[in-house]
Formats: structure tokens, sequence, C-alpha cells
């Protein structure tokens, strides 16, 4: 889970990264970083406004940026990453995971390779760095042959390249910009710079940035884009494929009403998340939607001591009685990976006075890990590996449970060429 | 604005004061202290959970503290005030402001008083220590002789004290909690530490917590409990005089449209504070709700220099294009005060796509200032105090601009012995 | 322990402050503040250099400024003190403390006074506050009313006020500079900056600042300046009386030789504080002078757990034993005050192979607690109260221990109008 | 100029490293940073006791640490650098330059290898990586390659490994410590922490630690141990070669004095490197020493704008009038880079009064780079490479100027075979 950004030739570099980032924030929240031209690095943990402060502001033309989630790491492990390589200076920002990265690192190590992070986004170097051919065909053959989910920006001394990988799972776009040009994960936060005409890098393709675009591609095979950027991850105000998130998103509370129709007194959405999908239920079903359960927004984490998950949930998602006492609502929430925080929620509802509590989930459930770059869990914590819907009901102690079904996912995004692996196991790259 | 909160006879007092205190944050983000039992004092710049940090926890039973909004002053003006008196030893927080602060100063100095720091709050400290009588009856004098709005909570090696003026302008609650007191600002911030039982100081009462609690009424007028709680500065799940406050919200949006019916193809609310409002508005008029204007939550403060407010508010409230583009839209917000946001929101609506854009505000037009601690804006900032109705509609250029009026908002709250000074003039202090 | 600069008058007093506070930095390295015109305020924990930042700077014309060590103590503890009077506005730095100070609170508590920290200094704050007369008579008032020991410096509106006690136990300097007014503790801190002319303000009187200067006599009695001053305190380039400190220290090493002639292979200092006099004792004496003990300066506080006061000294000094080893060395220091660290600086030598290990003293014995703000000890931790000469001896297992006489101390300081009273227990202030 | 140390199999390896490294402190103040088993790494700007805080405190018992000084580079220059190769896991921490650093990368590049640095201490990474055989084996032929001056720690997963190279430029010493072993730059930090045995790491030697210590020979040349070491770098409490520096020092300044007999009231050291040589210099010539210029402890930098260089070092630099004033004054200090420093004490001792100021420096004229890890200067910048030494007596307007001849110096450390690089151009990897 990351963002990344990339800026070619503009007037004060700096200050476009930073609100770049800033538009990307949502994608990563622990660390963010940047290189400007001239390959000068500034990176911390904490939130873009922390890291890029006025204080450490530099003149730029160029860089590139990256924000990350990630709790564990230490500052080495913060992208972008730089390299002195006899392809000239290079530094990348990554956003994606490399499922075969252990097998890569062994056989670069192999033939001398001095790995100095455990950031599999490192393999790019080495296999640039090694590849024949200039700099800029280096980069197309280290793509060629990494079989993985990215999305990639490359700084350059002499350009900027962005790249997707040939499926297209991970999203990129760019766009011209003050004379120059910018590159960001989502038309968003292009779109809130003011960048007018906005492109996606097309998958299995680089964009190289000099004077002008050149688009390489290097290998195409159909389009298996990120379902879960639409259910849950991107922006609201960003769209793929031609298609808004947030519409798509009321969309799948439609479906979700559509294939399972309900009897409620309130609509209650898990803020911030829920709120897309639960307009759509409320919308669809005729059942009003009401604020049940508000979220404190100062809440970083929990003090009494000791700490445990259930207070802290229980401090960010604060019921309003007079709301909900007496009613039977529905919760309307995106997705449920583990279950606990689903579990809460039922528990604080009925605390505060619910005569029914229906959980609606407006996708699929989460079966299976995801390979490239959405940190769901690992398998055997999917709560919907193990068990079935009626035992994950059971679970969160729900009256009833139900999720959207993947052709009413579909349905709702409008598209069907998406990557849906986390639900159904047929993972791209497998195939 | 500000919140407040007491602790007495309870364990771990400063995790309890940081809870309570967290739950009251949005009364206050500037600043935050404490007092614990010794009189140790922790005051510091930003939020309750950057202050009251682990690293700073104390040992306590007993303590005050209190959140602050203000841009300005040094430490020292951060609220608890400590005092050594010949009434022992001291410490008070203090929500609200004495209207005639200035005349008290100068006759207190008069008599050889210190000051010591500029906060209006310090004149009950040299009350308390120029009265006669033992300390309770000290601070009975006190609060007796003073004019003003003011909930006020007052440490003392014996006791706790916790008052609010006699007309009842400013909230304050209390209820027993693990065999001592808690106080707090709003009822909201009780319930979520887990109290059952929770009461309100009544007005023009203090009420002393030592084994048990006492309360001495010093001066009862009619009840005048802030409007501008209910429609704006508290929490949605607080609740005064009875009345939820997210549910009066709701319903000032359902009488806003019954007195201005419009046709319209979407409700839009201003985010976080419009959305109970647009939630009435949608309901009573039928006109669907959709969300479209996002609020960036990574946001502190723009970046790219020159910094002007409507690059500010234009990264904070993101318009989505698909939702908006053609359609004739209703925003919903609590208030207008200075008008400068509301003319960015309706250009940033228009520039998306809007075929309409109407605004409707839950409450009267703000016309005077206030005098009992709602910072809203000196006569002259006010927009509605200068210009009429259709002149604040060409101003912020919207289609149309309706305002409920005093009578829907009390009928939407419910109650009537409300201080609606800011849209009547009429002040209780001066009847 | 303090010290006090004031500025009056003078472009860029921050910096001024700054440099002057700078120049008294060993007499306080706790904390630092400053008031400037228009009572702006800035304190912090730490040393002048980590609290008057570049980034924290202020235009300023006037001012007063304060280092202080101590431990101890909120930030409501660290001077200048600010109040705000019918006298004005006032803010006060003092060096010294009240031996009577409780008294003279409570009695300033039963006329209403509210103190807000626990410093004596607030004395002289209500005692002007409560004054008749204009603000120079309050102050003037105030300093006949109050029997210490201090120094101390008063801004107001109108004029800067530098003041010292009747015996003129704690040194204050002023002088001209760039058209206004300079003040600080001791003379060397003035010269640093290039003040030219330098003045003691004479004891028991205040000098008033505003166009020129206005020296106000209140009461003066016989001379009794600090002899601790002499032998530790201030800087070794200071001078009182006309004498310089670091002459004075070496004559002190020098009659410590005349009194107690001995034989040695090497003189060793205890740096810092005991290289002046060692240098007067190895002249005196013919025996040659070496860096035995080097001082490790990196050091803030020692790390491997546990922590003790052994393993801190040894840290901070570190003996050279090629230096060291089979010689009978004599090592100087300026005093002995519990014994603690000499009994480490002992065994460290012998460790070290010394044959023999004498201590040589340049002071009398500390036998008496100052109450005039020399924070040595109090009574039964002071190791000469309770033991004599051979009895310390053997505690830091010396071959001999030699102190200097109270007659050899003024003969070395060439004045005897000095206070003792640590030495002999006379206090002045109680003839 | 650096500092580094290692811990084997020690209880606490964080607080050994803590405590070596505070130890070295003095061989670099810009930047430290471990990297313990595990390889967990930590790094920060400034002194130990700022990065290696109690609360980064972690269990371990290995780990190598490194101290710099250097004021530019981002985080990822400090060292120790960490690499994941086939040999498996290392970390390095490297004193010392590679003088032919530039085509050794451009080299390594060629085969691949991926810079992340701009330290040459990556280049040792790349080579041991690329070498053929076990680790082990891959470390001795890396150092077998590099012709540099270096001190190294090496930290595998399976040992610790300490190099020195051919010549013994660079200082290394370890010894058994608590059931395992230590390595340090100077031996005065390991005798800090109580290390009884003490050996040499031979040069052109590495030594193994693993259950034992194994020293293997790749390459060793005549011995040329660094006379800057002696002259400025090491602290007085180490010894090289069996000598003790602070001894060689004063004997360093009394061949100064038989080498150049001068008349003079007075011997001024500059504090604190010139005290050593100083009191060579007092004891050969009878010349009386004395503190004729304090050294302020708590200067970190100027602050009156613009700073400039003189006045930084007469803040930091204090004359005592009342020392120098009528006196013909003999300033000693270790040696003249650039001239300036001198040139402003000259200044400072003349306008307190000094009736003739001759300046002795206790080393030949710097007149050649170093290659090998002392920072002087760049051949153009040192004063005396383009003057003689009248010419520089000239500059910094002394009334005489002397230095010591290469033969004295040698005399003085009483050992001839040494580094004297820069005073004679002769560099022993160029031989």
């Amino acid at each position: 889970m990351c963002g990344i950004a990339g800026v070619w030739n503009v007037q004060d570099a700096f200050s476009v990264l930073h609100d770049l980032l800033l538009g990307l924030q949502h994608r990563g929240q622990e660390s963010a970083g940047i290189v400007l031209n001239n390959f000068r690095v500034l990176k911390g943990r904490g939130l873009v406004e922390q890291v890029l402060t006025e204080e450490n502001w530099l003149e730029s033309e160029r860089g590139i940026g990256h924000v990350r989630y990630s709790t564990a790491g230490s500052l080495e492990e913060i992208q972008p990453l730089v390299a002195f390589t006899k392809k000239g200076k290079i530094a990348i920002a990554h956003n994606g995971t490399i499922p075969d990265a252990e097998a890569w690192i062994r056989s670069l190590q192999e033939r001398g390779a001095v790995f100095q992070s455990t950031l599999d986004s490192e393999i790019f170097l080495h296999l640039i760095s090694m590849s024949s051919g200039d700099e800029k065909e280096a980069i197309v053959e280290a793509l060629k042959r990494v079989k993985a989910a990215y999305s990639l920006v490359v700084l350059h001394e002499g350009f900027l390249a962005a790249a997707r990988d040939p499926y297209g799972i991970r999203p990129l776009f760019y766009g011209k910009y003050r004379g120059g040009f910018v590159v960001a994960s989502e038309d968003s936060a292009l779109k809130a710079i003011g960048v007018e005409e906005i492109k996606e890098v097309p998958r299995g393709s680089v964009v190289f940035f000099e004077e002008g675009e050149e688009v390489v591609e290097f290998e195409k095979r159909e389009e298996r884009f990120c379902s879960f950027e639409f259910i849950y991850f991107a922006r609201p105000d960003s769209s793929f494929l031609g298609e808004n998130v947030h519409k798509a998103r009321c969309k799948m509370g439609e479906e979700l009403f559509a294939e399972n129709p309900i009897e409620a007194d309130l609509v209650i959405p898990v803020l911030d998340s829920g709120l897309s999908g639960a307009l759509g239920f409320s919308r669809a079903s005729g059942i009003p939607l009401d604020v049940g359960l508000m979220r404190n927004r100062y809440m970083g984490r929990s003090f009494i001591m000791p700490v445990n998950r259930e207070k802290i949930v229980k401090k960010k998602l604060v019921p309003i009685g007079d709301v909900i006492k007496g009613k039977r609502v529905v919760v309307i929430d995106d997705s449920i990976v583990r279950g606990t925080t689903m579990s809460i929620i039922v528990n604080i509802l009925r605390e505060a006075g619910a005569k029914e509590v229906h959980v609606g989930i407006h996708s699929p459930p989460v079966r299976y890990p995801c390979y490239y770059g959405i940190d769901t869990a690992r398998k055997q914590e999917l709560v919907a590996s193990e068990k079935d819907v009626e035992e994950v009901k059971r679970l969160v102690n729900a009256d009833s449970l139900f999720y959207l079904s993947l052709e009413g996912l579909k349905r709702a995004i409008g598209r069907s060429e998406l990557c849906v692996a986390c639900f159904n196991g047929e993972y791209p790259h497998l195939k």
C-alpha cells in the first residue's frame, strides 16, 4: 500500500511533490520520501506535512516521491531508493510487490549484488544496473524480466520514467503541467493541483519524459486492474478505467441491496470507508441513512493501559444512542478482513440499544491473500478463508450478514477486466 | 472555545483526564493542560495526545484539565492556572469569557493584585484569594460577583468544585466514576469513559466534591443555554437540556426545508459540520444526499507559496465531478460567519460542473458578536451584520441562499430557553 | 546559582541578551529565559543556544534575561517573571535567595496575594504591586523591605532597573552600549560584547536606566561580597572589587603552598575548576604541573545501568597512567562539599599507580550552608560540618589533606570585606 | 576523521558500544551509528548521547559502531553500512579513505554494482560481495585489493572482523571483555570500560573473532603510523606504538623549546589541544605557564548576525587581560592549517595588552594534503604549502613564529616509523 509521484521540469518540484503526495496520503501514512534533482534525498517517518516541511524546502525542478504504509523498517527502508550505477544516478519509487522477490534477490546476490535494504523494490535497481544497452534500454529490459504487479517511477539525470506492469494491476497517471510533466498513482492527485488532461500510463508500458513524452510498450497482457482500489483503497474522487470510485461504491451499495433485500429502520455507514456504499444502499432500499456511529477524529491511539483493540475501536467509533435506540439497523462497510473490528462495531450498536444489527459488506468475502501490494493479511488471518458466511455472521454476532457477489461487484464497477484474486484466488501472474 | 474536565478520587486521574479531554478535543485543538494533585502541572501546545503522552504520565487521583482553541499566547496563557493563596493552593480551568474583564482587572490591580497572564480567567483566582470566609465560601463569593458566561472547575487540596453561570450559558456535566467523581463540558465525554448516570451542574450553582457531592446555588436566573453549541460547536452525540445534538441538527435541516421548499437534484453536506443538517434536509425534501465534496483529512495547512485561503479550502474540500456535473445542488452548512469559505465552496462546485448551486444554512444569520466564549468574530467581520440575505447570496455567488428562522431553530431544538444573542443581539447579562 | 542580564535601548536586544546570557552560562545551565519589550516571553529548559535560537528571534530594543541552575520546576518556575500590576507591566530576573521567604509569602497571601510560582523572587513582584508611590518608588520601597542577598533586574515599560542588596553579596555590573545600556552579573560578559567602561551597581542601590542612568541608594551596609564567587563560581576572566578571579585563584594556590609546604613529584588540577589554583601551587612550590586527569567533554551522563556516581565521575575524569604511575601527586581543587567526588578522584589516581596522593583545597572547609544563593548543600551534607580535617582525610583516603585558611583566602583575594559565612557561619544579614 | 568500535558476544552490546563510542567521540561529533546483531540499525546526527539514547536501547550481544566528523551528507551517508550479499549479511564501519576510490567505484559499477551512498567505504562491501571463497576469504581478498589507509570492523552473522591496512596508518585495538571481545580505534576507549589486556590489530592483518580470536595476515609493509594522531587527533590518555600521546605532546613542547630557545614572560596554551605541548615548553624553558586564553565551553556557534569566523573564535577564546597585559607571551598550539584561527588569536592577545606575541607550533608546517583520512584541507588551503615560515609569521601578525622540525617530532614521539606525508609529501602507498 503505497503512493508514488514524479515531477519533470516543473518550477519548484519540491512543492509540487508535496502537493501530489498529500493527495496520495491515504495510500500510506507511515513514511514519506522524495528525491530531487542532483539526487538530494529527504525522507522521514510520518505524514507528508511532517516530512516535507517548509524548513526542508529545496529548489528543484525534478523529482520523485513515495508515501508508504508500513509500521516496521528503519530509514533505509523508506523509498525512493537512490543508486549510483554505470547507467548513471538512478532513483526509484515503487508501488506494488514482487511475488518471487526472494528468488530474484538470491539470483542477483549470486552475481555479486550488494542489497542494502529488505525492499523488493531494490531488485529493479540491480536489474537496471546489470542490464546491457543504454539507461533506457536497461529499464525496459529490467521491467520485462520482473513478473509482478507494480507502478514505478524512475528518476535519471536525463529523464523521468513511469511504468506499469503488463496487467495494469496498480494505477499510474500522468499529465502536462506548467511546461513539464507530473505523474501520480491516482488521477485525483493530479486534478487537485490543476492538471487538465490526464492520461493513464498504459499497462505493460513505460513512459519516458524528456523534452516530450515517449511511450514504450514492453509487454502487454489482458487488463486486470485491482478491484480493491475501487472497493476501499482509492480516494472517492479518483477514477480508474474511466469509472469514478465514489460512484462505483454507491453502486456497490445499490447492488448489495438488490442481491440482499432486507427490512430495517436505518442504514448506518462505518465512517469513512462505508459512507459511499451506505448512500447507495439507502437509496436503493429507501431505508433512511443516519449517522449512528460518529468517528472521533482526534484519536491517534488509545491510552488507558492496558491498550486493547476493543478499547481503541470504541474510542474511534462512538454511537449516538438517540439515533440507534430501538432500531433495526443495517451497518454498511466496504469489506471484512479479520472480522475483529466488525465484532466490536456490532457490540457497540447493541450496547447503544439497537434492536437488530444487520451487516452489509459491499464486496465479496476476502478469501485469498494479495501478492500485488494490498496488505490485507496472511491467508490464515482472513476470517472468510476458513469460515463460511454463516460462521462469520455468528462470529461478529450479527442478526444477519450479507456480502456482494463477484458478479454484483463487476456490475457495480461497470467493468469486468479486474483483478479479483483476493476473492477467487485467480492470480493473473500465475496464468 | 474551550473544553474543561475534572477528576476527583479516581485511580489514575492522568489517564482519565486524558480520555475526557480527548472526548472534548473538538472544543479546542491548540493547547492542552492539566493540573494533578500536589499541583503538578503539564501543559503544551497541540493535541491532547501530543501533550498528555505516556512518557509524561504521573500517578494521580485528582486533577483538572483544559483544551483550548487559541492561536496566540505563550505557555503562561495555557490553562489550568495555578495559584498559591491564603485559601491554599488552587487551580482553575475556565470555559467562557468575562465581558467586563478589563474593569475587573483594573480594580483588582488597584488592590495590589499581580496578574501573571492576560487571561480573564485569572480574575477568579484573585477574587477567591481576596474573598473572606473559608475556601469554599470564597469561591461562592467570587462566583456571585462576576457577571459572565462560564463553566469552571476549581481544584483545591481539599475538594474539587464545578460551577456554571446563573444563566447556564456554557455546559458542564458530572457523574460518579470508579468510587469518585468526573466532570466534563459535554456528557458525551463522560459517556465515552463509561459514566452511567450523568447530571448537569445546575446553572448558578457550584458543586463541591469531597466524600460526596454538595450543590450550592449562588444565583439562579432564567435558563439561556448557548444555541450555538447545538448548531455547530458540540459533538453530535452530546445532549443538552435533554436533547441530542445530532438529532437537533437533523431537525434543523428538516425545518430548513419546511421553511424553504426548493427543487434540486442533490443535497451536498459541507463535511463534517453540515452532515447532520443535510441528512435532515434530504429526508424532509426527498432530494437525495450525496458526497459531492470530499474532505482531505491529511491537510494541516497549504504549502505552495504564497499561501492563500482559497487554496487551503480547495485542498481540504475536493469536489467529485462525476457526482456534481450537470446537477442542481443544495449545499448545506451549519452557519456562515465571514462568508469567505462559502464563496470558495460555491466556486468549487461551479467549476466542477454544477448547473445550479443553492446554499442552505440551518441556523439564522449571525449578526452579533458573542461575549460568552464562542469566538465567532468581531461585528464588522460578520458578513450578515452589514449585508442582508440577498447581498450575502450575491457575495457567495449562489443561485439562492436561505437561512433557518429563529423560530425554526427553536422548534428544531425543541426548547426555547436559549441564548440566541448572536442572532438577535439580546444578551442575557445585559437584561 | 543564577545569572541575570538586562538591555535598554540597544538595537537587537534579543541578540545582545543572547550574548550576555551566553557569557553567564556557567552560572546556570538548566534553563534560560528572556522578556523583551511589549513583555513577550521566551523560556525553555536547556542552554542559552537551545532556547534563544534564531527561529525564536524577535525584534526588540529592551529586555531582561536569566539563566538558572535548577533541576526541578515546571516552565512557570523559569525566570524572568512577568506581572501586570497597577504599577504597569513589570518583569524581574533575580539572582539570590530570600532567607525568610516563607514568612513573606504568608504575609502577602494574607493580604490577598495570588502566588503563581514557588520562586521567592515572586515576593518582589507583590511587594512592588502593593507599595505606594509611583513605579520607581514602589521598587525602592520593596527593596528596602526585603532583607536578602540579591541582584535584580526589573523591566518596566518606562525604564530598566538594576539593584544589589545592602551588603553587595551578589554581583551586578553595567555599562553604556551602542547608545543604550547593558547589565550583567559579571563584568566579563559585558567585556565580551565590547563594553568599554564597566561600573558596578553599588551595594544597597538601584540604578534606573531611562535616557541616562540614575543611582538611588536605598540602604547601604558594610561590603560583604561572596567569597565563593572568587573561589569557584565566577568566570576566571571576571573581576570583582577590582580583583581578577583567575589571578585570585592562582594566589589561593600560592598561599595554599605557603601554609602547607609539601614535597611531591606532580601537581594535578581537577579540571576545569582546579586549574588556576594548581598553577599557583605549582609556581609557588616548584613542583611541576601535569595533566594527570583528563576531562571527557562529551559526557552528559553515564549510561550502563545501574548508573552510580562513581561511574559517572570515572567517565568524566580519566587518568593518564603514564603521567601518574609511581609518582607522589598533589591534587588541587577549589573546594570539597560532600567529599564524594574527591574520594573517587583519589581512588582513580591510586588505581592509575600514584605512589602518594595528597589533596590540596584552595579554600577553607565549607561548614555552613549558604542562604544567599549558592546551592552548596544542607548542613548535614557538608562533610566538613561534622568531620574535622583528619576525618575528612581518612574519608577521601588521601595521604594528606590540607585547606587554605580564612586569612590565606583573604590575602589571596587581596580584600577582606567578604561574605565568608559558609566557612565561619557569620551571616551578614543576621548581624 | 572517524572512530570505530566492535563488540562480540558481550552482554548488552548496545551499552558497551555506547561507552566505546563515547570514548571515541573526539574523533567525530557530527553523526553516530551502530548495527547490532540481527542487523538492526540505529543512526543519527549528533553526539553519541543524542543518538544512542536509553529509549532506543535494544537487547544485543554483538555489534559495530561509528562516529564521524562530517558536516554534509544525508542519513544514508552515516556508517555503519549494511549489505545483504551472497556472503550473508554484512555490516562495516570504516576509518580512513581510499585514495583511488573513484576508479574503484567506476570499475565495480561496470560489473553491475549498485552504489547507494557516496562513501568510499562502500567499495569494501562490493569487493567482498564479488569475491570468491567463503565470507572470511572474501574479506581477506577484498582487503588485499584495496590500497588504502584504513581501520575496519566487519560484522557478519558468524563473526566479527577487525582489520588494519598494510602500513598500519590508522589505529585499531582489541581485547577480551566479559567473556567476549571488544574493538576500538584507541586503547583509551577500551581502558575506560575496564579492558585489562589490550592488543593492537597488527598492520596488514585481519583479526576474526568467533569463539576465540584468529589473526590472518594478508599483506604487511613497513610501519607508517599516522603522526597526526600523536600531534592532535587522539585522546591524551591513548597510546600508540607503546607511547603515551600526552607525554609525546609534552616532549614535542620540550623539543620545540630546545630547537627554538626564546625569552618570554608567559607560556599560553591554546586550549584544549595546545595544553600538553605548552606544559612541555614551559618545563623546558622555565617560562611560567598561565591561562591567558579561557575557553567558553557553552559556545555552539555565534549568533549576532552576520556570523563571521572572527566573532566565533573571539567568543570561544576569551583573554584574561590581567594575565596578559604588558607581557611577552608565547602561544603554543599543536598545528597551523589555514592560519585564520591563529591570526585571530594573536589579534586577541594584542588587544588584551600583550607586549609581544610569539607563536610556537609543536609540529612541522603542514604542506601536503592527507589522503588517509585526516581532513586537514586541500593543498591550496594549507597556508604552509604556499608560504614560507616568515610569510606565515607576517600573516598571523606574530613577533616570531617557530615550528618543530620533523626530526624533533620523531624524537619527541620516540619512534620514526611514522607517516609524515602531510609534512614532507612522502605518501607510503605511492612508494
